[in-house]
């Protein structure tokens, strides 16, 4: 009895149970999965390595791994999709692991998302290709490692809420995302917050619940 | 022409235009101020001392100086207020500062502000006092200095979208607000996404954008 | 002679000798553990690999490995328990290492420990679930990593003593541990004193201290 | 109302009700101190500086305010003292100021305290001089700026619990007590736990919660 | 002879002789420049305060103080001026003191400067607006504070070098100057080389360097 | 459609394409490569370890892996070489790697590169016994680690603008690079800039740039 | 008695006794340094400001006052001069304080020193101008800031002994010395030993102290 | 000839040639080590690792490798040996790998080492009882990780010159030697000088400049 399970907090039929998969070892992972079997929430084990979900996998095959965001899920239920739309939107190819955390997040909880990739101020005409339907969203995610400046110009460019997501990637004075970190901080675009480095879970839990505002009555 | 005026972004009336003070003189801000006069648009200049202000307003009578969160005010317009609520909680009475620039920010911006001050979890009684207040708030914005605990804790209790704005109230290990900062990426509570240090009017003027999702068509 | 084994400190039968096991080599753990043989002490080795204890039992079968905590042990003598408790409150189930390490430890010392484990502040009804045990304790072990608010709120609830010890876990801004450091050290809840980094060692033996106050003139 | 008095947590006669008095203006002091009034407690206002104290005692008469360690005070009630003994040992001259902060702290919360100063390990014989003296108390507070290394010595000398004060003093890389900071809690000897850079009176308040164990019930 | 002026390295006629201000009190400042007087170079003294200027100024008449750039200047001769032009680009109004140390350094060197002056991100059609005049320039010099993203975007869009200068402007996590440093350093645009922290001087001279390249042989 | 190629930027016939290597897999590596194989343009592909090299040049052949600066290079034209040099110095034998980076692209850019490696300050006259060669350059590249003391060096003695590299090369309070990152920035010659620790491929770049300047029109 | 002076370590006549005059008040100076009358030593009062200085001298008269080492200093005795002698060399005309602080201490305890100033490595023709006299030393101290890099050519040049002093001279990235001290702690010439940044009397003291060795005999 | 070996700067028989092995591949070691073949020096190559030590001794079988100090040697000539002698102290038994790297370079320079280990001030009942044996010594070595605080110790108990290594052993915050530094840079006995972390090497090499003062002209 290492782990108290928390079935209290969420109610509505297939809103995700979450489990954080890292520093906990496989067969932890299974035996939490197994007491949450029972209710009728869906399930999300986020920062699992591969051979940590195989390892789970063989007890729990119900569970289906997804590389890219390196998540477990189950999906019990599907929940109903918003009107709202969420935009991922990331600087390089190297950002699509957080990126893909932050986005499939969102989707599990029933938000509507649309991927914008690879639209770093390098350059900068790819965004603006892609500006409209990132200023369509009602919540944007932007994720950039390196000097993360596309959160700054993305912030500047829009209307919404945005969600800065630092990643990890560089060398260097990068200091494993920190550089980007303080980017995002001192944003001097208003309007941005911020969540942890590689973060991509926080960042789409975080615009699920402003992209439900005003969903839940109409 | 050292600084230029950005006209464009703001379209509605009342919605204020925003002037950054820190850095800039006092003949500067009110060269800036007086450019912003032929508009439609609430003024609001931040991080402005005591001294500053009052050579402001020998020249711009018309500005308010408000003592609690340094800013200086120009309500030409009174902004239609939202339905919903952000709430502003601090931690300690030290963190009024930041608390009030956050609230009055919001509420430049047409929000209806609930302020709930010193309820730290050093006496947590006093948070659970006030807890229902708090959950009542489509926005919550959490303000801590020293460790910041109180972002967390709120983070596990409200259901709906929380800013953290750290702020440098402590001595020693708070480095200036960086234990705050950190405690707040860093927070188990899904849900909280993290402003810069002492940023109170990042704070009010992101959850102002996420309060009034869904109020526009309504 | 590399090590001088300390034998002049510990008096009263069966209070263990410490070895410290990392960046020592298995050969120089079987050496200094073999010097200690004649005295009348238990034995306590720490940080020590699963390889590493392997190594060693090959040559000091008496050595048993505890994988939790990672440590070895040697009870020749059975210490007389307290009467007071110490109890060890964990927020996560990653942090279970080094609770282990501190229970243990303190065990070792001849001290009654109750294990209070995942009970962090992102589902704080798990914590008052369990606070009467917690309040029951004459010294209080608080074991927490990413934003270690855990610390905080306990030390705001007990009057007892609060040690508190920073994990490594949690990624990105936890920087391996500094984050819930720097909370705990910043504590708004006076009666908080801080270990080093997955200390656990440190905190069990700190509370053993504290906990014989008193008792050992009973 | 923008302070919440916490008047549940002490209880018995004359326990100092403590307030943080940095960051918090004279007439803010002045009016928590009022609400304090009707209580039985002492009261004890830390970090205060020389300007503050008098401007707060224009109109709090009865607090006076001690000059070493920054407090205002307000003793309307005389503790019962311990019989155990507490020892505040510090490392130089210029460390006074936080280990009177200690030592006050804890004589009003009714200790009896020794004080033993300007022993630091620079001259190893005026430490050796004062040992049996520091051997003797229950809880020993060692206060030290620069690299700090008194903490280590003491610890490794004493069998009690030592809290470990790192202080400001110094100057270049002792980074205004991080190098002390780091040195006591990396400390060879075990026994030693740690407080905020400077924080006096954290270290004070907790020595005297160790202290009373075993005391309350004789 | 607490000072050995380099009269070695420049030989044409009225290429500045460089003094650091900083930490040199006037009358050192003063003692320099007199030996520096029998030559035929112009001289630029940095980092000077307002009150500095005017104690040197009253033994040495000639020095004409800029307050923007906060340098002395002594301009004995006429430098042919470049063909190729040196951009000098800044985020805000606040960078000004930074941006005009470089430019007239640049100047004071014989380079043609444009200065672009607050096109900062945050609007960046200030800055499209003023792209041709950046993108005719043989070398840009970019002056950011705060995140320090301009530096990047100008960098994506020009063909020139660029020299990135981070300013000490912003607050909280700014860290005076390192995250916006950090940003330059790290930044996706290639093609940008970075100078220390509010060294506008450094960037004049280097771009100064790079400018004449070609131009000697015309 | 993870990655969008940039063709729009390079016009020139072999002027190359850059591929950031690191962070991505073999398979996107050779993806993006593909897309590349329909223009002009040479092909650059930086920090490539061995292993990936190998796994991306089964597929794609013509590509070449230099082991020294772990590049991967398709060079389909000839560029025309510059008159003017750029000298490459190193510190040490250990910088090789990131000297060869910056020497390389260098040359696929056109670039009349000359090598002066191993020529650190411990062993000055190594340095003065090339600095005829260094001198000859139109611009110099210093690369250097542990306390990077050489680009000062350098800087001093040459009137070209100079480019410093810092090296990761050193242990303990290298930091990484840390230590010669801030040597360089802090030059107290004048005329250095600076790029990311290890990034020769920066250097070789901006180096290009500058080393055309001048070339074009003859 | 706060304070307690230690009067057993020196016993030769006229060796310094020092006190370390900063974190201490006039009057606490003045105690101490009056508790030392009776002996023989001379007196030394490090880092005492001007306002300090004199407030101290105004009760003992017998002090002197250096401004440039900010040192007091009581001479009662001519201790013997050594044959071997102390360079003391510094990178620029900003380090004076430093260095004669080095020097005075050195002198004081019975040496023979050579002041070598501004000789930094941005004009390095000034440093081999006088390097037959740095040569002759049998001790060198290297007094520098900014990058430091002063110390690793020097250190390449001599065969002697070289303590380094980094200093805070310097702005950004030289983060108060520490630029300066990773140089010296990294240098790449061997034989260089490292003190705390602005430690001119440590350095000078640490000097003395080999330069003595062989002295004694002779 | 990517290494340019320094043969000018040592010229008396047997000086060791040193090549520092750490960045270097094997094949790289073997060719400076065999153009060092014809001089009559010794040679010392440090920081080889096993791996790396056992592929160069393929191919230059004169070479010895030494696993406690990890370095290889080859010993042409037998210098002779100094009069004073040189302690080699540690604080642990975690710390000879490093005081192996001092003791044996001072020996390979010629001099008389004594060697004290395991010494650590958590016993510091063990320093005493060898402390006469570190008295005689000209020159100490002190070899400490975690809180380094030995240092200190030693420093205060005699009056040769003290050399501090700093450790990376420990964990957390001991921050790979980092706390140890700080201790050593702030140490509060006068007389320490200090090297980089881990860099025995260098202690041992400074250590041997010392102890031959007075020696040469014996
Ligand atoms: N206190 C503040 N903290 C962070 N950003 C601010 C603050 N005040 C104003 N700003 C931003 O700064 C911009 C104005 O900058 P400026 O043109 O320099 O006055 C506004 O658009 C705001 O987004
Ligand atoms: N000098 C101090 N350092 C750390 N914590 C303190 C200090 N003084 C008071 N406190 C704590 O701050 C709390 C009061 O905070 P406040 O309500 O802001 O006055 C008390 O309960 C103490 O636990
Ligand atoms: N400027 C200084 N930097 C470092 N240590 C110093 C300095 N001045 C004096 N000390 C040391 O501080 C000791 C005296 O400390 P105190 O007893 O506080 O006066 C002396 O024995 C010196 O070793
Ligand atoms: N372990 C070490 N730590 C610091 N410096 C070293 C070390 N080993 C060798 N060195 C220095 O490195 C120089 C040789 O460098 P290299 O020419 O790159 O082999 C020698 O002259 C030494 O001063
Ligand atoms: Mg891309
Ligand atoms: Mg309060
Ligand atoms: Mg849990
Ligand atoms: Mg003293
Ligand atoms: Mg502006
Ligand atoms: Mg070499
Ligand atoms: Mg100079
Ligand atoms: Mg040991």
């Amino acid at each position: 009895d290492f782990a108290k399970v928390d079935t209290e907090r969420k109610v509505r039929t297939g809103v995700p149970e979450i489990v954080y998969g890292e520093g906990k070892s496989a067969s932890q992972i299974v035996k939490i999965v197994t007491t949450m079997l029972q209710s009728q929430n869906n399930i999300l084990v986020t920062r699992v390595t591969p051979q940590k979900a195989s390892d789970v996998t063989k007890y729990l095959p119900e569970l289906t791994y997804d590389t890219s965001s390196k998540m477990l899920l189950w999906k019990k239920h599907t929940l109903q999709k918003t009107k709202g739309k969420i935009a991922v939107v990331t600087a390089g190819t190297s950002d699509l692991h957080v990126a893909e955390e932050a986005a499939l997040t969102a989707e599990m909880f029933g938000n509507n998302v649309t991927r914008i990739y690879d639209v770093g101020v390098a350059g900068i005409h790819r965004l603006f290709a892609r500006i409209d339907a990132i200023k369509e969203a009602r919540v944007v995610i932007v994720v950039a490692g390196m000097e993360g400046a596309l959160a700054s110009v993305v912030g500047g460019l829009v209307t919404s809420p945005v969600i800065a997501v630092p990643t990890s990637i560089g060398y260097g004075t990068s200091f494993h995302g920190i550089s980007a970190l303080l980017t995002m901080l001192n944003s001097c675009a208003t309007g941005v917050t911020v969540v942890n480095i590689d973060n991509g879970f926080g960042a789409g839990y975080s615009a699920s619940k402003i992209n439900h505002l005003g969903e839940y009555t109409n």
